[in-house]
């Protein structure tokens, strides 16, 4: 039994991996070589690296365990074809990702650039334009894992959250629920639209010239999800515009951003490079789900966490 | 009855309070005059413009209510003297307090300043130090209104809360309780160190080069409260010697900052030039808390909102 990391975790959690699982043959490596993947039941990976081409290299591979939540660079029709299981930390992602979600809102309510702005002149005044995150009200596109936590948070803080999803079935700390086909209707009501939508065919370009017209002209939008969800220009026109009052881009359609790009120097635009996500305990937490999963796994068990229908792309 | 504001709410607001109130003669002004505090039975003010002179020329005035929290430059003496009542919008600051503590935390946990630097370079990294909030311990120096507002946040974040006091009594939204003398013994737990105290005797350089010492070198220590807490030239050495992380600082021995002060450019230490409080709602929020209390005094009843006892300067 050969389980193949193409990353390599700090020592100490390298180590309690081979201390918990002596029967098991570990291998940590910075790369996805096709010698390893030749002997591999099990890969573990961030998820860009697996290719069609890599999978014909891996005959024995039964399960590739990904360290992210992003799974749309897996060849997901091959995967099938072999009856390999996907699973991945759903999840994981939520609490680094809901603290850089509220640090931007805050930092914007409460004239955070401007602060700094003023020290870097060393200049003592007063004219912040400050306003307050308490009674506004959001709206979450995609109130998953994430957006789940991100409408507690927000919930604490004294803000209305409507979530918005596919079905417009409820979800956990949302006042209440909308649905795709009805966004137009709702996005005047909301002081802060927040995507944490994942890629799929279904939220591609989802965001349309329409939707930004809809919103408040002192709305902040923020994409956290996929870059997929809106179209470069039709953003670029909403904020040279103004028709909204910031946007806040973690995900982009071209990623990274060129240094050309046009959204680095709006005033009104702040660009996140798709690290909100990151965390110094990240692959920490990783293996917090791996292990009892492996576990499971190598007693036979099939109901792993987190599997993965490759056929629907989540 | 004359009501004497030395400040010009909205005009909305001005109506609203007219219209309530058809048997009060008020008066707006944007400043404080000799010849209408003759004539003043109440005076709404933000309490920097009492003194013991203006005093003299108001031989009807019964009742001072400040649209403010800070009441240290009131002439105490002259105004117990008289029995003149005083009462505060104590509390007022605490939504927008709150989410400026927590929108400089979040901003530092979450590498908010990096990633507006990076915007400026127009440059795509993703070398960002990020840390959590979750699972931190913060010290609440003071956990009356807004300490305690600021605890109930933190929680929702995961963050474990100790609040500090004279007495050590119990505070809502702290897991635990200390008191001043024990300070030293209890800041090496501490990842963030948030003070909200009033200026009063006791608190007067309460923190000294001992607590900084004592401190995690990583600690964020913050100062909300009044800037008698702690000497300059203590806060520059433990800044200067890294002997925590980050200050940020609302206050200051000394406000306004000069320009040449050491403070301004320090690379660990963030300056809001006394501003935390501010928000587009407060004068709002101040006659919510004054019209009821006006209808009580009318009524010639005695028990108002946050009466306040100058003899123990809050």
């Amino acid at each position: 039994m050969r389980i193949y990391f193409t990353f390599e975790p700090r020592p100490d959690l390298c180590e309690s991996l081979l201390a918990e699982f002596p029967q098991v043959h570990f291998v940590f490596e910075r790369r996805l070589s096709h010698e390893e993947l030749t002997q591999a039941d099990v890969l573990v990976t961030y998820g860009e690296d697996v290719t069609e081409e890599a999978l014909q290299y891996a005959p024995n591979l039964k399960w590739i365990f990904v360290a992210s939540a992003g799974i749309e660079k897996l060849p997901a029709q091959a995967i099938m074809e072999r009856s390999i299981i996907v699973s991945n930390v759903r999840g994981i992602h939520k609490t680094p990702m809901a603290e850089s979600v509220l640090a931007h809102i805050l930092a914007l309510k409460r004239a955070i650039p401007w602060i700094y702005e003023q020290q870097q002149k060393s200049e003592w005044s007063k004219k912040a334009k400050q306003s307050e995150l308490y009674g506004s009200t959001a709206l979450i596109l995609g109130p998953g894992a994430i957006g789940s936590e991100i409408g507690r948070l927000l919930q604490a803080f004294g803000v209305k959250t409507i979530g918005c999803n596919r079905s417009g079935q409820t979800a956990p700390y949302m006042d209440s629920m909308t649905n795709f086909t009805q966004l137009t209707d709702v996005l005047p009501q909301a002081d802060i639209v927040i995507a944490v939508l994942p890629k799929t065919a279904e939220t591609t370009h989802l965001l349309t010239e329409v939707h930004f017209r809809a919103m408040k002209n002192s709305a902040i939008f923020m994409n956290f999800g996929r870059g997929n969800l809106v179209e470069e220009h039709v953003l670029l026109h909403a904020m040279k515009a103004q028709e909204i009052g910031y946007a806040v881009l973690d995900v982009f359609e071209q990623e990274p951003l060129t240094a050309d790009n046009p959204l680095w120097s709006l005033p009104n635009v702040i660009i996140s490079p798709h690290i909100s996500s990151h965390s110094s305990r990240y692959v920490e937490r990783s293996l917090a789900i791996f292990k009892p999963n492996l576990a499971k796994w190598l007693r036979g068990e099939g109901d792993l966490e987190n599997l993965l229908d490759l056929s629907r792309g989540y």
